[in-house]
């Protein structure tokens, strides 16, 4: 059980009647859940803890019974289902294998290459669990893996079918993703661990002794701070292997008092974004193509202005939000559910 | 209280006659001291957990009795008494202030440059705390501090002479230090965060989940593994701002079968310490001097090999092993305290 308090199960919605498809956005952190109508409009939404992480190796029917929870009072019977993200990883519902890149967006859904669970209530008293996918380069290039991300790729190239051609997606986050996507197929990819990285050293290393208690709200609150602006000026002038040590700037900025300790939440956050972006960008240099920010809007509109200083030439890229709802959507029309 | 046993502190020495020394290594996790004869002949050694981090803020009465009850029956009547390290800090017994560098060595116990607390029973009823160094370098590089550090600095140039004139001092560990020492003097340095970046990611990230239980003995059991290998090879390969995608690799050479579980831990360890010989290898590329590497012998083993892989052209570096006591009686010494 969860403390946290969840606004969003108990309210009753009014019964849609024109619901085709229940989509499942499942992550690790929570399981949000998606009534759609055949044209892809968002119905209602439900949302709960009882992500990958809360249920991990207890079961096909501990799974069952959060989405029976959740969903309860949903008009589910008759409708396709679809899940994507951790839900199909290893201790998950069941293991969605991995697919390798390069990977066709539009048939992610595909029984061929899904796998299907038992789930009653639903159509066929079947729910179709995505895979993730997998890039395995030759060596020495490391592989990559993503779950959950495929799915917002496909609702982003949805959303804006010109990206299908010719583009490079952009997903901040806890392991943010770079996916070079051509002719409606993710080519490759590449994680860089960044948000995971601000929150270990933001919350228990020893540079977080100078910076004030943790604010998620006052960290992002002013994204142009001088802090900000130092760390992505770090990141400028970034050599290989210097990150430990840009690291401990965020220590000594304030012990030497160039910067106030409320500040160095800002360089750290600027310098490692801004690292990612050194790196990223060293790759859409060598391979271009329009460049898309897909993700929670105040996190996007860092990387915005983090590209605006480091890529002053580079052009505005576009951002979209959660396109996750859209994504499962589309892979569902794609796969033929919503023709009836 | 600690539930560390402590081997060394209930163990009655014989008490030495000769002793002219109370020599402190007082760092953030372990309180050192070393009773020593005029010529830097150790004594005896006693060691407690009363460091920085469990006395932090509690005042001079708390410093006091922890050296007190480590030290009860040592002869320390009319004895010199001289500590080093986070003992310093502010927090600590009482702050004492940074040098700036460049900074002479030799002169760190000088009455003008380091404080005096009050300590019963060592000469005069005073310790002298010396100070930790600082290099605050124009903007934008970045200010650096060392608390500990400059004392087995010291210590090093006395065992070595040659040192003195020109080296370049590495010394690993949670925040490794990279220290030009040129004349006797600390000319810069720059800290490098590799022993936390490896602690917190080890431990506290989706990295661990893949990696065998801890155990700091296996982790350090095979330093010419396949993962140490590999992680080295990363870092070889290393572009600005890679290292938050590098990282990864520690999941994903797992998740894809290119390393055994058991090879997680060392790939990790050969690209954090890979990547910060990276950079301070740029450094001394650019203004060349003997490298030295001081501290725990096993990890000093690693850096030497890493370096070996990384830059074959580089002379083997002279190792020592904890040179902190030595560099105390150095001070000690150069403040005209054992002249008597």
């Amino acid at each position: 059980m969860s403390l946290r308090i969840d606004v969003s199960a108990p309210t009753p919605d009014p019964i849609p009647h024109d619901a085709a498809l229940l989509a499942l956005d499942w992550g690790t952190t929570r399981l949000r859940a998606f009534l759609m109508a055949a044209d892809g409009r968002i119905l209602a939404t439900r949302e709960s803890p009882q992500g990958l992480g809360a249920l991990a190796g207890q079961g096909a029917a501990a799974f069952e019974a959060a989405l029976q929870t959740l969903c309860a009072d949903w008009p589910l019977d008759g409708l396709p289902a679809i899940a994507g993200g951790m839900v199909g990883a290893v201790g998950g519902w069941r293991e969605a294998p991995y697919r390798d890149c390069p990977a066709a967006l539009a048939t992610l859904a595909d029984p061929a290459l899904a796998v299907q669970v038992d789930c009653a209530r639903v159509r066929g008293g079947r729910l179709t669990l995505l895979p993730g996918l997998r890039w395995l380069p030759p060596a020495p290039e490391l592989p990559d893996v993503m779950r959950g991300e495929e799915v917002q790729i496909a609702g982003a190239l949805a959303l804006q079918p010109a990206l299908e051609a010719d583009s490079w997606l952009l997903l901040p986050g806890t392991h943010a993703k770079w996916a070079r996507v051509r002719d409606g197929r993710v080519l490759h990819f590449s994680t860089h661990m960044t948000g995971e990285l601000y929150a270990l050293l933001r919350r228990q290393s020893l540079l977080a002794r100078l910076m004030p208690a943790e604010d998620a709200a006052a960290d992002a609150a002013d994204p142009h701070g001088a802090g900000w602006r130092a760390g992505l000026a770090q990141a400028a002038r970034a050599q290989p292997g210097d990150l430990g040590h840009a690291l401990f700037g965020a220590r000594t900025l304030g012990l030497s008092s160039r910067l106030p300790s409320a500040e160095l939440p800002g360089y750290l956050s600027g310098l490692l974004i801004g690292q990612e972006l050194r790196c990223g960008l060293q790759a859409l240099t060598a391979d271009p193509a329009p460049l898309v920010l897909i993700g929670e809007a105040a996190l996007c509109a860092r990387y915005a202005d983090a590209l605006r200083q480091l890529a002053p030439q580079q052009p505005a890229p576009l951002q979209l939000g959660n396109t996750a709802p859209h994504g499962l959507w589309h892979c569902a029309r794609r796969a033929g559910w919503l023709d009836g």
